[in-house]
This record gives C-alpha cells, structure tokens and sequence, in this order.
C-alpha cells in the first residue's frame, strides 16, 4: 500500500497542537504566508510519494553492500538522492546567510515526518546533514564553514556522525579515536568506529565525516574530546573531490531493519591518518556534539511518528478490507470487514491515538525550538528554549517507544499476513525497532530528562508545562459535549499524577538520586500520557471550534479514556516502587 | 549465549504456583516418584540445551528453502528430529495404552518450554503432533488409531493441521476445501491450503496432515466441515510408506521470524485427488479441531514464555558483562557493568516478572488440565476441565503479548548491539512475535474470554478464580515482612480491578455483547496482571516458607508495584471506555 502523505493531520496538528496559527498571527512567523506551509508541504509530500515511497521495499529487499570496500545502495536510491538534492530539501531550516531557506523547525519536521514515512532507512542519510550544519554555524570557523556548509546545505554532500567505538557506546568518557596535530594547521586522525549510519555509500561524490577523537595531551573523560571535519574525499583547489582520505568502511552490520541504511566499521588512519579538520576548539567537541545531538533527537522522535503513521496508515486500509466473520455493526452481505470488530477498532485506535499524540508533542519541540530562536523578547526566547530541552527527551523517547508498540500493533491487525514479508506491515516494525535505540537509548532519555531537566530552574520549566496543560483542560472543563465523553477528568486526573510524580522526582534530586532514576522510564511515560492527552485536546477543542472533522475528538476521548488512565499506574510505579527496583541486583543474579 | 534450562525455576513453579507438590501429596499424581519431575527436565533440559540450541542459528540464517518442490530444512535440523524420534519426548502425555508415557501434561509443559526456548522454530514440527494425537485418539476409529498414532506418539511421522485458507483465516465458515467420497470409504481432497506449519519438509519419512475440508452435501458454515487424515505418502501393506499421495508444497512464504520451520502453501488434489480418511463423523470436524486447538493454544502461551525466559537470560548475562558509565551501586574498578544502572536493572526485573507470571498462568493451566482428567471426584474433574476452558485464552494471549514485550526489551538492554542480527536478541523478538497472531489472534483469545468463557455456569466459573486469588491473598496479608513491599495492596486493588471489570462484563453480555467486547483485550490483560501476580505471589510465600532463594520474593514485588498497578488504568478502559471504541469508525474512515 503506498503512503499518503496526511497533509491536513500534519497542518491540523501544527496549527492547533504546535503554535503555527498563532505564531503566524503573532509574527512569530511574520516571513511567511498563510497558506505557505500547505504550499511547501503539498511539494515534500510529492517527494515522499513519489521518489522515496517507491524505492522503499527495495532497501528492505537489497539493502546496502559492500563490494570491493565500497558500499553500494538499493537499486534506485542513489537517483532519489539526486532528486533530494535537486528539491533543495536539506537546506529547509539553514539560515538564508549560509544557503539554506531559513524556514522554522516546525515545517522541517513535518516535511522530515512524511520523508520518513515513506522510506526510513533512505532519510537518515540526508538527515545527519542538519546536526552537522548546525555544529559548523555555531562551532565551526569561517574558513571550515566556506569550505564545507554550500555542499552540505544543498544537499550536495552528506554528512556522517561518528561517535561510538566498541567500548564506547552511552558512555563517550571511554572513547579512543586519536587525532594527532600536524604541521598545517590540520590533524590526523586513526582509530575504529562502529554503528556509522552511511559511513559509506555510492549517492553523492563525496562524504563529510564529523568525527571525535582524543588529542595526545587531551585530559581523560568527555573533557579531552575533540571533534573533526574527515571528509572522503581531500578537495582539490577547485573544490572538487580529489585524493581518497584515510578513511574506509571495513565492515556492514547485518541488522533487524533498516536494511537500505548502511551501517559501517569506518577505520581511519589505517596508512599515514586521514586528514581532518578540527570543529571548534581543541578537548570542546562535546559540546559541538550537544548540539548535533539535540535536533537529532527529535528527528528520531519523528521517525517514531512516521513509523507509526506509516503502519497505522497499512492496518487501517487492511482493516477495511479484508473481511471475516460477522460484526454488528456491519450490515451488509457477506463476512464483514474486520474494522467492524470492536476489537480491531480497539487496535487502530490505539495506533492513531498514540501516534497522533506523539506527534503533538514532536510538534510542540521543534515550535518551541522556532520561538527560542525567533521570539522578540530575550526572556521568552530562553523560557522557550528551556522548554525545548525539557521535552526533547519526551519527544524522542516516547514517540519511539510508540512507533514500536503501534508498529507492532499494526502487523496484529494483519493476522497471519503481518507475518509474512510482503505484506509490508513487518519491515516497518523492524525499521522503527532502531529507533528506541540510537540517539541515547530510550533509558537515557528518561535519565536525562529526570536528571537533568528536572532540576533547570530549580524545577520551575516543568512547573511551567505543567501551568501550561492545565490552561487546556480549563477550557476543555467548559465543553460539556457528550462527544468529549470523560476526556476532561481522566487528563486532569493524568496531569495531576504527573505533577505528584514530578514533585517526587524534584524532592529525591537532592536527597537520592539513585530512587529517582529507579522511576524516570514510567516518570517519562506518563510525562508523554498527559502532554501528549494535552495536546490531542487541543486539537479536540479545535475541531469543536470548526477546524475540520478529522476525528480529532474521538481520538483525544480515547486517549484519555483508554491510554491515559495508565497515569495513576505509572505514578504508583514513580514515586512508591523505588526500593523493589533498587534492592534487585540478589534477584538478577546469573545463577538465580 | 547458549540456553541454559532453569529447571530450578520450573520446578518451584510447578510445585507452588500450579498445583505438583499437591497433587504429590494427595495423589494426584499417584504413579510419579517425588523426585520424578527434576529426572525428567533434567533429560529434557539435556535435549534442549546439547541438540536443539545449538542448530537454532542455523535455523534462523538457512531457513527452509523449497528445492524442486521438496522443502529442506536448515543443517543439523534432521539429525535433530531423529534424537527427538530416538528421545520418545513426542509421547509424554499420550496415555500408555496409546503407546506413550502417560505423564502429567504440566510435566510435558515444563519440557517444551525448555525445548521451544532452545528452538523455537524447530519445534513447532513435533508439537503439531501433541493436538494430532488428541484428536485421533478422541475422535478417530480404531483403525485410523491402529494405523497412525503409534508413528504420531513415537514422534516418528509428526503431523500437520491444515485449516487456513487465504479468504478463511479467523472464520472458517468461510473454508472451501473439498472433500468427495470415494469408494472405498475413503475420500479424495483437494483445494489450497495456506500458513502450512511443516506442510513439508525432509525430517520425516512421512507426515500425516490433518485436513479440514467441506464434503459436497454439507451444510454451510461451520456445521459442514470434515476432518481428514492425508498423509504424505501412502502406505503399504507392511505400513511403510509407499506411493506419494497427491498433495504437494507449492510455496513457502517469506517470514518475519522462525525462518527454519516452512510455512507451506499446500496444494490437494492437483490430479486425482488426494486419498484422505475421516475423523470422527461427517460434517463433526470442528469438534475434532476444537480438540486440538485448545492443546495447541497453551502450546502457544508456552512460546511467549519460552521466548521470555530466553530473551531475558539472553540480557541478563550481557548487562551483567557490559561495561557503561558510571553507577551508585558499583564500587568496582572502571566502568560499572551496566546491571548497576537503576534503568537497567528495572527493564531486566520487567522481563523476570511478567515471564515468571506468564509461566505461572500456563502452568496453572496445565495442572487443572491434568486435574480434569486424573481427580477421582467427577464434579471436581468438572470444575477443573472449566478452569481450564478459562484460563486457556488468558494463557495463550497474555503469555504471548509479554513474549513480544519481554523479547523487545531484551533487545533494548543490548544497545546498538540488539539491532545487530550476530547478537541473537533480535531473533527473539523476531521468533516470538508470530505467537500473539497464530492459534487464533490475541484478539480472539480475548474475545473467547469474554463471551464464552465468562457466562460458563452463569459467572461461577470465573467467580471461584477470584476467590481462589483471595486466598492467597489472605496469607499474603499474614506476612509483615518489610522484603515484601505493597505487595499485598497492591495485588488485593487488582483482583478487586479485576472482579468489578468481571461483574461489568457479566452484566453486559446479555445487554450489549458490543459493549463487552469493546474491552475484551484490557480486560484479558487485567485477568493476567491479577492471577499472575497473585501465582507470583504463592512463589514469595514459597520462598519465606524457606523454599529456595531464587529471588520469587523480590519478582512478586516488582510485578505487584510495577506491573499490577496498572489494573485500575485497564478496569477503567474497560467499564467506562466502550462507547469511545465503539464510536469511533468515523475517526477511521480511510480519507480522514
């Protein structure tokens, strides 16, 4: 079944959800025209149907190999690059001073979301371009940027990111990449790298490795961490690929998904050391790497997002025709379509309630990203960049988590045929799996939002989001439709247990940390029930209000009716199972 | 990692979480020595462990290919099913004057839990078997019994069951196959066949396929469906097998998961028809079938926590070995293996739990099933045969949605590594993930639940499951050990989330079936939080009672304030949520 890019959702959504009406109204986006969005949406749409969407299956099927130490990609998927960098796409939010179309994050996102859709394994190529640009604008020097940022801008030439080592996976401190000074003013760089998404590929004439290494005098730990431009290929004077670096892949994983992705063992520095670049200063990449990291992260949640759409969209026409059995809702001759099974409605429910609310808050992020960046105001732009950090591991981590439950509900719905390869329904459930995964593990996500997002402000950003849910549900308070159902008391009730949950967490902070992260993977959870119950509201009070009849009330009413009502289990779980989990390690034993 | 049995566990929850050391000590299982049960397990474990374990990869990577229309299993693959044939392990619970060991179906139970963790795939050959050798000696006549089983029970010939077609999955009302009368009392069959489990393969001489199909005369619908024998090969006069009958593989499909066991399109009568014979009476074949299935439904439970238990010794020992960062609980040098992160640790106590509660459920299940059969008191055998009718769907579904849980945790704790096909994690999840869809969908294990089950003696059925669970609970509330947490506040919310939802369902499968099934998977699930933590819990008791120190303390623990608390969440989805289930096929409307 070919994807259709849900275009009026994803405006819906941003209009409604994430502050794009009234950001437009506000000047928030006073460069852009009303129906601009729907304008450039309609054209990402086209590319995501029209070149990604086809040669997807085929990156399932073939996948990437490596022949003669190069890496081939899928048959036609070096031709949907080309066509990435005729649209100009990568170059969407790069300010116009360096190239790019300066547009907001928000509408990257949604284009990002339906690219995704369409084929994953394809887009995570371009997309680690975007970090890579944004760490050369704010770390890198001028010289770095002139030579570099015009080709990743335009999508000309990709970028990579190599941070993990085989000892150095979550913790970077372990890492052992060298970098040695040389004489002009360059580096050279030697040492294994693993888990390198496109590390080598036929698409593009050349490759922009971002890579960290360890200086000879560097000071141990994540503080003696240095990250380097490698590229490929060394330019020639003109500018133009010349000789090959010291740089090759050695080696392909053979993975669960994402087959079209090539996941490379790059070594560097196997002859005189690749040539590299240095981004920034010396012993500072991690913070260069900070901020390739924060966008990647939501880029990952919307890979949750498109995953789950994707399969949703899969199940539903599956749902609606095949038929079996008899249904009561279902009046005409013959077997009824499964859609008419309660049970069957149940399942893609589930599927659109929690990817639509995942997509709500992935939405939310990047519009707070636009207004940290594009406010008036210098207090509320800080106000909305501290709200991106504090939902950025929600968005990449519940949305992921998500995308494989709702994946995974998907090939349900199909019965025995979700099983079967071809049907489709099984490759997006292997590709979204990855998702959870890289980018900091979900696990990592939840400490990182209980450590260190909690305590900003002294706990008054969360206090704030919290402010903020609860404006929503007043207004929801005074819609009395039998249609809303008990949408309004289960999300107070949800966002009341967050907030007892969240008061826990900023108390044990101080007192005992370890208690606290015991609970930040269902502290985040039920982070994203009552955000993501939230935001579906909205979009429920809008639809009410006229906005369109997509079933967004139905929708956020099973949300909250059947998913949110999980809060108080997950609150439990926070703030009174603390000690069950801590005192395990007899139970874990080998042996036991 | 290799697959080591843990029949420790096993044991302990077959002697106090299902009823063995009982059933020793007031004779229900008279003929078995004490120390009967560790002997056996502790053979089959050796089969496990020394034959099926290590041809699983090769299962995984090989898979069954389809050459010149004979289908070849994976290397090692038939030398393994000649030691199952050697090993006599297909006749555990066939009755001794069937020519089997006549063992309590709990035991055969623990065995292939063993067997289907060290090899998922491979087993599903000799387990079609078990509900084979049900059926025939159920409902077939002498000879057909004469001719077939001593080859079925010896494990010599193994069986397959052959319902699916492609337009009758779920509903067999819709089954074409045809079936004429021949003769000589035998019958030609002839039609297709799909989702063929070993519909052929070379471990065998021969196989004996199972076959529903439609005789020309039948009535329409499920009252006019045959069950036939249709073997391979015919026979000779010495009972050896002679000339090939005419049903063939035709196709084999390309799977998600379990690539060494082929799933067969079978093609019947192609020429002159295939020769079949009849089980049991004409137009009586789903009552042969039912026979089989519900066997074959607690198989399936069986797999998910087989795959559980895999997926979690599969993480346990690498969190254990892998080294990340830095935690409170680690006093050692450099990095901490990765255990000591709360996280960590959290997810791995995840996975014990809910596969020791899932197999907790399917041993229960198990025992009441040997109960029915082997208490002297025909009321009390009566009340068994019900409890088992009632905790089958709950068995089969519960057990195999924590597989899939269970097994993508597992790869989660690998990092990076799990998404790499080397590491085995991924196979887990892969293997597992069929389990929840085959044997009927969870779906409509849920459904059965809820509608057939549920109004067994008016509600007296699942009433008295309830106040077993308060009996436990009672003790539990005798013990004031600090170890056990909220265990038993927690459990006593959830049986009583439980017995609400039981009487909401009661009251509405006469006034709303809709309304019923609206919740029949929450409602499953609820089912499975309460009587699994409450087994759990019978564990704890063990263990204080000076059992063993296996950790059953800490596990009901967790699974009590971490998973149980998640009742009120479910009895709510399920009694206040059905009109938003119901009404929501507007929302899923293709266009919208």
């Amino acid at each position: 079944m070919p994807y259709r890019a849900p275009i009026d959702d994803i405006l819906f959504t941003m209009n409604h959800a994430a502050g794009m009406k009234e950001g437009l109204a506000s000047g928030v986006y006073h460069d852009l025209a009303d129906d601009f969005a729907r304008t450039l949406l309609t054209e990402a749409a086209k590319y995501a149907e029209e070149v990604l969407d086809p040669v997807n299956k085929a990156g399932d099927q073939h996948g990437s190999r490596l022949v003669d130490g190069e890496v081939k990609t899928a048959p036609g998927w070096k031709d949907a690059y080309a066509k990435w960098h005729e649209g100009g796409w990568a170059g969407v939010v790069t300010p116009q001073e360096h190239g790019g179309m300066g547009l907001p994050h928000l509408l990257n996102s949604a284009c990002f979301e339906m690219w995704t859709a369409a084929n994953m394994a394809f887009m995570l190529c371009p997309c680690l371009s975007f970090g890579a640009v944004d760490a050369l604008i704010a770390h890198g020097s001028k010289e770095l940027q002139q030579t570099w940022l015009p080709r990743l801008v335009t999508g000309e030439w990709p970028a990579t990111m190599n941070l993990t080592e085989p000892q150095a996976g979550s913790d970077l401190n372990a890492l052992r990449a060298k970098a040695e000074r040389a004489a002009n003013g360059t580096y050279r760089i030697s040492g294994q790298k693993i888990f390198i998404t496109y590390g080598d590929h036929d698409m593009s004439a050349n490759i922009v490795h971002l890579v960290l290494a360890r200086l000879p005098d560097a000071p141990v730990g994540t503080r003696g961490i240095s990250l380097f431009v490698v590229p490929k290929f060394l330019l020639n004077a003109d500018g133009t690929p010349g000789a090959r670096n010291d740089v090759k892949c050695v080696g392909l994983e053979h993975k669960m998904g994402i087959h079209g992705s090539p996941t490379c063992v790059m070594s560097y520095g196997e002859s005189e050391g690749a040539v590299g670049w240095i981004v920034g200063e010396e012993n500072r990449g991690l913070a260069c790497m900070f901020t390739m990291m924060n966008a990647a992260r939501l880029a990952v949640g919307l890979q949750g997002v498109a995953m789950g759409e994707r399969a949703y969209q899969h199940a539903l026409v599956y749902a609606h025709e095949r038929r079996q059995g008899r249904a009561a809702s279902y009046a005409g001759e013959g077997m009824a379509p499964i859609i008419h099974h309660p049970d069957v409605r149940r399942n893609l429910m589930t599927m659109k309630a929690l990817t639509h609310a995942a997509r709500a808050i992935c939405y939310l992020t990047a519009d707070a990203t636009d207004r940290s960046h594009r406010l008036a105001d210098e207090a509320a732009r800080k106000r909305a960049g501290e709200r991106v950090a504090l939902l950025t591991p929600i968005a990449k981590a519940f949305s992921t988590d998500i995308g494989n439950e709702v994946a995974s509900i998907g090939v349900q719905i199909h019965g025995g045929m979700g099983f079967i390869e071809e049907t489709g329904a099984a490759q997006f459930m292997r590709d979204a799996r990855i998702a959870a995964i890289y980018e900091g593990t979900n696990g990592i996500q939840a400490i990182d939002l209980v450590q260190r997002k909690l305590p900003m402000g002294g706990g008054d950003v969360v206090r704030r989001e919290i402010v903020d849910m609860r404006a929503t549900l007043d207004r929801l308070d005074e819609v009395n439709a039998p249609e809303f159902g008990a949408m309004a008391p289960r999300l107070r009730e949800a966002v009341a247990a967050l907030e007892r949950a969240t008061e826990w967490m900023l108390g044990k902070l101080g007192a005992s940390v370890e208690e606290a992260l015991a609970g930040a993977t269902p502290y985040l959870r039920l982070f994203g029930f009552a955000r993501g119950g939230v935001s579906l509201a909205e979009l429920a009070l809008a639809e009410r209000a006229g906005g369109r009849a997509g079933g967004a009330i139905a929708t956020a009413r099973f949300f909250a009716e059947q998913i949110a009502v999980g809060a108080a289990g997950l609150e439990a779980g926070v703030t009174q199972g603390a000690a069950g989990v801590l005192n395990s390690l007899a139970a874990l034993d080998v042996a036991s």
